[in-house]
């Protein structure tokens, strides 16, 4: 159901032959009110690409009418004409809906440093304007997939009010954000300084969590609309918790397609002193290439653990760390703990417990293995 | 020449019996003095193996008179048992060569996690005291070899003084440092001060610069021994020179040899504003997993350095930086440069400049590309 599960809005997907195979590569998403609040969440990265310098800056209004999606090119480090693109971009979708340009944000992906076909494009934007629909909203997600080998799409909600979205991204996968494009929509009653409160304590502890190869792309968007569509005003906090599912969900379809894996690697660090040094260890596991291939062949190296925990700056005695794998304790206090031949890696989820016996803080971090499958599809190989 | 190239050190290599496939395992470095000042460099990592601790606890005298090197497992996460092994083979290398225990520094380098043979190891240190030599500096080479395809010496000098080495480390280096062993010697009569600024002045712009692939190790040390045997003291900027250029050449020797590489990638930070933002990014570029897949396919992916980049808190413009790669200017003004089907990118070193516009400090860092072969050899399939 994606982005047309919530009431007041519509959505299209087609292929305007910005990709040179012929896939669908634009997309649509039309909020028709009777509200028009949105928030946005933005890639971290200081080289930003130009629809996120763009959208960062129409979002200042906390208002969106619509949001133009194309997959096959990033207009990314494309100068001031990548950012004039990405203008007529939603210059020609507000002339078309009948909305200000300002309203309208722009999301793409695809190869940096290539000028988007926009003779392609801009009819392309009139052609998904015809096709707009309240049932769009799975071929608005198909539309805006690269490598993705699935499209991604989730519904939360509760009562009669509804969070709905759709995601694409399937490498590039890392903190503040992956590479991802995501819309979400509602039709709760909600006004923007909610949505942008409750888009950021989502994506903290979902999207942000999400660490693929550690790499830090120049587009990741999230966007976040409400139409109001629905005439309720859910309590905060069972809104928050729908917004948080949605993510949550779309967050683990992102590590399940990631490029080249087999394995999907559940990091749980437990006992740390605060959730930063939760998080700090975490992402330190996660990100530990020689730890990505071990599991890749399924061998359970809790001394690739150790030496990853030992870079980071989080509070821990050496000789009291522990670390379970798929729920063996290979390593307890600092050295060999129960035998590691008892570990079952056969499926494709692995989990990781590393307890810091520091504190009582929590986090979780999603990562996949490293596999001759990820390098062959980023060598020229694929190119 | 290695460890014996500079006079008054003895050395010996041989097989323990430590690996199980019968290869050199065991080294034993002697400094017969008159001089036996040392200085010692070692891991970052706040997991430390057994030797680590032990041989930074002698070090504070600014005495060594020996080191007991092994290979065939790492002594790193084997709690207290694992110190005690330690400090026994240091009290073996003591009773045979006549000297204190806390004058012998122990270097191990293998598997985490796995207690060593004493048994077997003990034994070995008489047998290799039987056989020292000042011809033994290239046996020591071998013995401390693990995944290295090679040994590794270098040796440097000036009218009657000598520097000379040895290293082992084929993967996980990264900075602070890599897993590698390095033993250096020298017959200039310097003391445990000076040799301490020199080493500390070599490795930060030589083996602190190499980054294989973002992994820290438990066990790095690097060592340096003064026998004071030429009479010799040079003046200090040429004794640091002479160290910096071992240094250099024995790091140059492990990014060469790095597991699986197909290409050595040296990583110029350009026009930064200060040595530690163009530091920062060079790393930041140099652990960025998808252009060392591009590298791999010869692909001369700019955007990914650019994406690098932006993941740093150095000071730049992101309309202002260039890119080079093997001396094409594929990115200019952080946009398309130079034709990019100009890069040629066949042979294995490749030279990429990233040009940050802020200032004019520079730094260069060392790394290689990622490989299937990379995967492999740290999956199972090779355990």
């Amino acid at each position: 159901m994606s982005v047309t599960a919530a009431k007041g809005f519509t959505a299209a997907g087609i292929a305007a032959g910005i990709k040179e195979n012929g896939n669908p590569d634009l997309a649509l998403v039309v909020n028709n009110g009777p509200r028009r609040a949105a928030a946005g969440v933005f890639t971290a990265n200081r080289v930003k690409a130009a629809p996120v310098l763009w959208s960062e800056q129409v979002l200042k209004s906390g208002q969106l009418a619509a949001v133009v999606l194309n997959s096959g090119g990033a207009n990314a480090c494309t100068g001031p004409k990548g950012f004039q693109d990405t203008h007529a971009t939603a210059e020609k979708a507000a002339e078309v809906l009948g909305v200000g340009a300002g309203e309208v944000a722009v999301c793409s992906t695809g190869l940096i440093g290539v000028l988007l076909p926009m003779d392609k494009l801009l009819p392309g934007v009139e052609t998904a304007a015809g096709q707009l629909s309240e049932h769009g909203g799975e071929k608005a997600a198909i539309a805006i997939k690269t490598t993705d080998t699935v499209h991604k799409t989730s519904v939360a909600g509760k009562d009669s009010w509804t969070v709905g979205g759709m995601a694409k991204g399937a490498g590039m996968l890392a903190p503040g954000l992956a590479t991802m494009l995501v819309v979400l929509t509602t039709d709760a009653d909600v006004d923007s300084e909610t949505l942008d409160k409750a888009l950021r304590d989502a994506t903290k502890v979902t999207f942000d969590r999400v660490d693929s190869d550690g790499c830090m792309s120049t587009n990741d968007t999230v966007l976040l609309l409400a139409s109001g569509a629905s005439g309720l005003t859910p309590a905060y906090d069972d809104f928050a918790e729908a917004v948080r599912q949605v993510c949550d969900d779309l967050g683990q379809q992102l590590i399940r397609d990631a490029e080249g894996a087999s394995k999907d690697i559940k990091v749980e660090v437990i006992n740390a002193a605060t959730e930063a040094d939760a998080v700090e260890v975490g992402r330190s596991i996660a990100r530990n290439n020689l730890l990505k291939c071990a599991v890749h062949g399924e061998d359970p190296n809790w001394g690739r653990v150790l030496s990853a925990i030992g870079t980071t700056k989080a509070a821990f005695e050496p000789d009291r760390l522990n670390v379970a794998v798929n729920g063996v304790w290979v390593c307890k206090n600092g050295g060999v703990g129960e035998d590691r031949d008892k570990v079952d890696m056969r499926y494709r989820e692995v989990h990781i417990v590393a307890d810091l016996c520091a504190g009582d803080a929590t986090a979780t971090i999603w990562t996949n293995d490293l596999t001759a499958d990820y390098v062959h599809e980023n060598s020229a190989y694929s190119s």
